[in-house]
């Protein structure tokens, strides 16, 4: 069980098994692309069993990941896939990044949901990416790139409706893809309040990480909060 | 004769005519959006010249812009236009902002035209943006979007094949379009030195604003001998 990858976020670990990664999630929550960093306990676990809960639920909405299954209250097993250097994004409501960079209204309703890619470089700081960009730097195909937007799109609809039944607005979110062995494209990563940007309907609550970055609340609470709402629904 | 707009490079008149202004090039050159500025006699007069010259030549190859005619050394005629706030950037080979954003190395062939759209912008800095991005902010639709990116490489063929006749590589380039009073596309502002990356194919001599952003030599020489160029071609 060696250490293949530790991030900001997660540890990724091998397995006996060639296509099966452990991946754990830690206490460390980091914003502004690690400008800002903390270790707060109770983190991973909370992210950990939020993951695992949406993967569960997708899949019962008929979208498939690399989940495979929760195994500790912060460690999952996942199908292993090289993972495509996009960060896929996907709006229903301005927050965040696109507010300074195109001057849309913080809480303007898009007409349709906006998907956006971000080349995954750390040296470049994940420039905002178009289509043909997508082809020229060989990260995919046309017939792929089409796949990321409708699995992209797939997503975000059942999450909306999910949220919805909360009594929550889904805002924004970031997921990545990564091909199988066999040429697959499968939704992978995480999906947690740490990669979304979740609205009370009601009050201006957020249940994500902007609580964090704004120094707005505890993100154990938050989270907490979040997942206690999410289980009992 | 009222000035309806100075900018930095031209200012734009009314004429007796509704639907025709007169542009008048300035003795003026900036880089990186103003920050770099200087008072250059002889500019106008050579981007004048250029751009009647180019759009001419576009004309002859069958490409329409609002180009008439040019009345004076520094001044021509144009169809007035409502300008669609796009910079459209055709790149035959990676140099300027798409090395540092994307990482291409200066002097990479792309495998084909890149087409890109910035949004013309002052406070926002011109940022990149997706065709979704023009959609969302009402800047153009479907149509107009295809028409702008097939006008584009059209324009781009067309320069291609000038550039190289002379000896040139045609790095790349900006245009503008606007839409007339009847809903029609068409070409507008300038193609000059000032808005393309024009490169000698033995030597590694600049025939464009790369000289004056780079302090790499006489802007009033190169503008001059590129004219030439064109002339003697
Ligand atoms: N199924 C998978 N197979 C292989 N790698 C995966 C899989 N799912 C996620 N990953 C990758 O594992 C890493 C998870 O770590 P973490 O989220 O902490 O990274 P990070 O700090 O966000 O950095 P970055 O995402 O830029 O690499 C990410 O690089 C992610 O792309
Ligand atoms: N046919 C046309 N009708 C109306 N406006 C035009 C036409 N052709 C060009 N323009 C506009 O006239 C202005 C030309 O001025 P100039 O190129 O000096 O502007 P600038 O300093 O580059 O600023 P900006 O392009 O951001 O407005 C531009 O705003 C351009 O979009
Ligand atoms: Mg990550
Ligand atoms: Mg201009």
């Amino acid at each position: 069980m060696t250490l293949l990858y530790e991030g900001k976020a997660k540890r990724i670990f091998s397995t006996g098994a060639s296509d099966v990664l452990r991946v754990e999630y830690k206490d460390e929550v980091t914003a502004g692309n690690g400008a800002k960093k903390d270790f707060i306990e109770g983190k991973g676990r909370l992210n950990n069993q939020i993951t695992s809960h949406i993967f569960n639920f997708l899949k019962t909405e008929g979208l498939n990941s690399h989940f495979i299954e929760q195994i500790s209250e912060t460690e999952q097993l996942v199908k292993s896939v090289e993972i495509i250097p996009l960060e896929v994004v996907v709006r229903n409501i301005a927050a965040g990044s696109i507010t300074k960079r195109l001057g849309f209204e913080k809480g303007y309703q898009f007409e349709e949901p906006l998907v956006e890619f971000f080349y995954k470089n750390d040296d470049l700081n994940d420039p905002l990416i178009t289509e043909n960009h997508i082809k020229l730097l060989h990260l995919a195909d046309d017939n792929e790139i089409n796949a990321l937007k409708e699995a992209a799109m797939e997503v975000n609809a059942v999450l909306v409706e999910l949220m919805n039944e909360m009594n929550l607005r889904l805002v924004d979110f970031k997921i990545e893809f990564g091909r199988t062995s066999d040429g697959q494209i499968l939704l992978a990563d995480e999906i947690s309040p740490d990669t979304c940007r979740i609205w009370d309907k009601q009050s201006d609550i957020n249940f994500d990480k902007d609580v964090y970055r704004e120094d707005r609340g505890s993100i154990i609470e938050t989270y907490q909060t979040f997942l206690n709402k999410l289980e009992a629904r």
